[in-house]
């Protein structure tokens, strides 16, 4: 079947950047620029023009931005995208006749004097006089009769132009048409840059080729993309030793966890623990009545009261939108938003989509559950192993459609309450369709809401769930410990398409994973873990106090991961009172390195990540800059926890904005240190004492440091 | 919005082979397997299922094969596409209960015996008897329960199947149930192979995923990816000195053409040469009046009588389905096509879309054409550079649609006189829908037509030309001539995506191009040349007889290029009489080249093909195998027409189904000579006398030479 209009001869491929053909949108942080390129041609030797078109949802009508060709038929444009939400972009292009007759009409006239080159026949210059027209083979006729094509090109421009654009272009038309009917036989050429400029204004878009798909575009606020966390257990928070924590003694610390630099204090799940099967300290299953669980065990119907929303108490039906009562009430948890929010901190909420047996949803929906063939809702099993404390939902309920509306319903409540920010547990687990609807619904509503998925998980689910819309994402950071693990995953993960969608956040410890790196380096290994995930994430973040004391006891230490990662006295299901301002705490690097986290643009993104040679393994070695390289940093890590280490680093000069050779003056902003180095610099490294150089980047002379 | 099914939790993506999501035809060629591979996950750990289903356009059910993991969420499977035409495929996931549930229960069973693994926390061992159901961590009572969940879907399974499938299923559902009920307090596993063949077999499709796309699979038949074409003017085949060749003088050429081993004769256009304008000599543009013209001036309404269809005279009013009167009439043609055929020979024409100014379509459809201000019709330009003997279709017409029909029906004319390959001159300077609409309509009636596209364009035009259904594609390889272009170049073009739409084909020489490489090394350049052609692309051809005589004479060897390239006396202007039987003609090695990629199917594809190092950039090696190795071809040439080079080669055993340091047998194909090889050997070759090795490679000891 032939196509409505068969004369829109430009194909435009090749679209960059976009997820799945336009399925997933890019995402982008507000004033990021979204560059974008797309092969734009046509048949043949007219010259072909591109516009990028772009807008918000809000907005009905494409704006629009020229594309320049990079060669090779390649196009780029780019805008910059302020406002949250939803953006999209398109490609349209056409073939442009005035700037082909353009170009064709400048070699007219330079060949007016030179009429020899006129031929198609390289032999021909002794055959002048077989000419179409007048006997000539180039300049005045020929010229002339260009000239009247170049004016009805230029009168239809006219006719699409207003106001003084359009008189203008009828002017140049005129006087076209007047040369045209002068048969001078030399011309001077009559076009202009104003011609050219009008000209593109007014393009002739009668059969246009636009990009088959709108390509979208999300964009987040900036805390997306750069954002330090600190998570702890409120219920460890009381300075009275024994004592439950509530939210009032986590407000009490936050001056000094703003004061450490971090800016998202994320809280373990705070609602009800079940008591049906609750578990006990070093996870054990059986539980003394006074154990407090593990917050992950979402429950108790039995003890918490059913309450109006809104009501200023601790349960709602003791489920999702309840509040363990020993944490405190709702008004007690509305101040330490407020609190945290005049202390610069957000408090991001973990959400568990699982229920102990005495979740009020196992009562009221026991079809959301998996039925066994005796009636009992199946528990989470990893046969032979079983989890009778959790009850997963069944995404394949017949009832899902209330499942997934109740679910969604979750994260609402605690919007509305003023949370904006979301770590969410096991997101793997749940349905992949459900996020994507989930996520995209509540966006659309709430567009500065962030999602950290706990997905650690095969590689393409952990994808997956960042296409269908979790802003961030663990990483597999806290397994790649060897220099060749962590370059080639960081390659992975910071280039596009990865990166077009996928943010990392790296943690060196969570409460579930002590790696062994930690258990057996101990308080040097805690440093130079620290900085590699403040250095090489614009995202990262830490679990303590454990972190800051270097806690590295675990439970089992020779067992299979991952028990072997397991904390000893976990406070996943005790309380542990510490005082992360006890001598040899990190608390003073975390906040340097926070400090030089925000003094510094370059770390607060990715893209630019790159590897430097370094001839010792042990020594890792990367910068990041801005796009101007006004700010660049050097980074240069000892990640063996046990020894010195020397070696000569290579640094790719192009990727520093530095010419080989050059004399640089660098400061190490951990210790304000200052140095010269060049492209090749010796470095000696120190677990413990000085196990990393940060170093920013000035040219010797600039003044600057 | 939600999904209509939201259990549909299995994701589809990375669906290999496509080209643009689908948009256009994956190439293969009859009998040729289809090897699809996909990510296919869900969410959590449940064990996925997946199906490829594929289907000729002739047929409305799909077919189905099952998907084999991979490992990390990859797929794959096949199917081997015999009937040309349309193919398309799709695949389909689900979740496997009865899988996931099989893998559950096989644990649960091997865990009977050892209930101290059943328990989720580490330290639980000592704390025995806290199990939800009896007091027992694992054994008897969680085996049947087990078993019963089994029956249940098995049973549903039974109810999915017929006859006695679904007694056998009936049976084992029975099965468990009875044992469910024993309560014994150890069990033996009751499954089976025969109950996952069944099971496998009756899958519950009740939530399938289906991937968004079904992806297009264009079916050629063998010759559009392995053909060996020869070139010749016909007005050139008369043995009679001076006098123009016809169609019967062609004919008395096929049995030697047949014998030297093409099968694919291609002739320039045999159309009426337009009279205007008409070339001279050496492309000179006054042409004496019996000057035979270029036949790739289309014209010449005024001396041929209109005819109608199928009448027996050579015009039919003189344009693109006319024959030119001095080559013959249309029975000479078709009784050409006859005996090209019992020699083993296709016919290819030349389909040049394109006027002289005499051509019909010029006075009956002016609007074809871009029309001047003056009234004049546009002719070809290059500014300052004029061509006014060709005017160039215009395909922003407002009366495309017609000139479309018009296009197609040219085709449509000479396949239905019974020829099934066509050269498409300068396909690029056409638009691209046309191509796409113009090659699927002729292809949905004959599908066994095959296109060859002369475009020497830039890459990505080339390429889209073949998206939109061009067979086969002359390339630069004429271009490529050092070692590492050649590399590069054949690395990008035979490999997907690339090879999954493009198929080259490769010509050391066409009438428009005497490279450098052929002028400057004579002899020995045309037969490294033509080895290479030959055996890195399994479709190529030669202009001959100039190419067996190796005449390298250039028209205007000091020009820029393209004039450099042009043969002096070219035979696109003037008839030129050759016998390529002479002293030193290349006949008998065009013959041996032939006859060797006819013997070895290696040299039938280029998917295979590999280059293994040589330490001489003088030297190139590369192979080419069948999948099993069974035909495994090493080529080494001297690339140097001047001087002998040795080197060492090294290969890559893998590539050549060999062990490292393993002695092999090989024979030259060329010389018929034997060696014993090893990865490692040392080459000479001689420009001109033994410029290449073409191996055959045998396992020392097997028997085979």
């Amino acid at each position: 079947m032939k196509p409505r209009d068969g004369r829109r001869r430009v194909v435009i491929e090749d679209v960059a950047p976009q997820i799945d053909g336009g399925k997933y949108p890019v995402r982008r942080v507000s004033g990021e620029e979204v560059v974008v390129t797309a092969a734009v041609f046509a048949d043949g030797h007219d010259q072909v023009a591109a516009r990028l078109l772009y807008r918000h949802e809000s907005e009905t009508e494409w704006r629009f931005v020229p594309m320049r060709s990079l060669g090779n038929d390649l196009w780029r444009a780019s805008f910059v995208a302020e406002r949250l939400g939803n953006w999209s972009y398109s490609i349209l292009g056409w073939i442009d006749h005035f700037a082909t007759w353009s170009s064709d009409f400048a070699k007219r006239i330079a060949a007016q004097t030179r009429p020899e080159l006129a031929d198609a026949s390289p032999a021909a210059a002794a055959d002048a006089g077989a000419g179409l027209e007048t006997g000539s083979n180039a300049g005045g006729p020929d010229v002339a009769l260009a000239l009247s094509a170049g004016a009805i090109l230029v009168h239809k421009a006219a006719l699409r132009a207003q106001g003084d654009n359009r008189r203008r272009l009828g002017e140049f038309a005129r006087t076209f048409q007047a040369l045209a009917g002068e048969h001078w036989s030399f011309y001077e050429n009559p076009c202009s840059e104003e011609l050219d400029r009008l000209m593109a204004q007014y393009p002739d878009l009668a059969h246009p080729t636009q990009s088959e798909n709108e390509f979208p575009v999300w964009v987040d606020r900036v805390r997306a993309r750069f954002s330090s966390w600190y998570e702890l257990f409120p219920r460890s928070a009381s300075p009275v030793p024994g004592e439950h924590g509530t939210f009032s003694d986590v407000e009490r610390q936050l001056p000094e966890i703003a004061a450490m630099g971090f800016d998202i204090l994320y809280l373990p799940p705070i609602h009800p623990i079940g008591r049906a099967y609750r578990k006990g300290p070093n996870n054990t299953i059986s539980a003394s009545p006074d154990a407090p669980g593990s917050p992950w065990a979402i429950g108790d119907r039995a003890v918490v009261p059913c309450a109006p929303l809104g009501a200023d108490v601790a349960g709602d039906c003791g489920g999702h939108k309840s509040i363990h009562p020993q944490l405190g009430t709702f008004a007690d948890f509305d101040r330490l938003l407020k609190s945290a929010k005049s202390n610069g901190l957000e408090i991001a909420l973990d959400i568990a989509f699982q229920c102990s047996p005495d979740h009020p949803w196992v009562q009221d929906h026991p079809d959301w559950f998996v039925i066994r063939p005796d009636g009992s809702i199946q528990y989470a099993e990893n046969p032979p192993k079983k989890y009778q404390d959790i009850y997963p939902l069944n995404f394949e309920s017949p009832d899902w459609v209330a499942l997934w509306d109740e679910l969604h319903s979750v994260f609402e409540f605690w919007i509305e309450r003023g949370v904006r920010v979301f770590r969410v547990d096991n997101p793997h687990t749940k349905a992949l369709p459900f996020w994507e609807w989930c996520i995209d619904s509540l966006r659309s509503r709430y567009p500065d809401v962030i999602f950290l998925a706990e997905a650690f998980t095969r590689p393409r689910l952990m994808y997956a769930l960042a296409k269908r819309g979790f802003t961030q994402s663990y990483t597999y950071f806290i397994w790649r410990n060897s220099k060749a693990e962590l370059e080639s995953y960081l390659e992975e993960i910071t280039q596009p398409p990865i990166s077009d969608f996928f943010q990392p956040n790296f943690w060196p410890n969570t409460p579930d994973i002590l790696h062994k790196t930690l258990q057996e380096g101990g308080r040097a290994a805690f440093m130079h873990r620290l900085i590699l995930a403040a250095t090489l994430s614009s995202n990262y973040g830490i679990y303590g106090p454990a972190y800051e004391l270097a806690e590295n006891a675990a439970a089992h230490p020779s067992a299979p991961p991952p028990e072997s990662e397991e904390y000893l006295d976990s406070e996943k299901y005790q309380i542990r009172q510490r005082d992360r301002n006890m001598p040899g705490s990190l608390v003073p690097l975390i906040t340097a390195l926070n400090r030089i986290r925000r003094q510094n643009l370059a770390l607060q993104s990715n893209a630019s990540l790159h590897f430097h040679s370094v001839d010792n393994p042990h020594l890792i070695c990367y910068s990041k800059a801005t796009l101007d390289f006004e700010n660049t940093i050097l980074v240069i890590v000892n990640i063996d926890s046990q020894n010195e280490q020397a070696g000569w680093t290579t640094l790719d000069c192009d990727r520093l904005g530095i010419a080989a050779g050059e004399s640089l003056l660098v400061e190490d902003l951990l210790d304000g240190a200052q140095y010269t180095w060049r492209d090749r610099n010796y470095v000696v490294l120190r677990p413990g004492i000085q196990p990393a150089h940060i170093l920013r980047i000035s040219r010797l002379g600039s003044g600057a440091v």
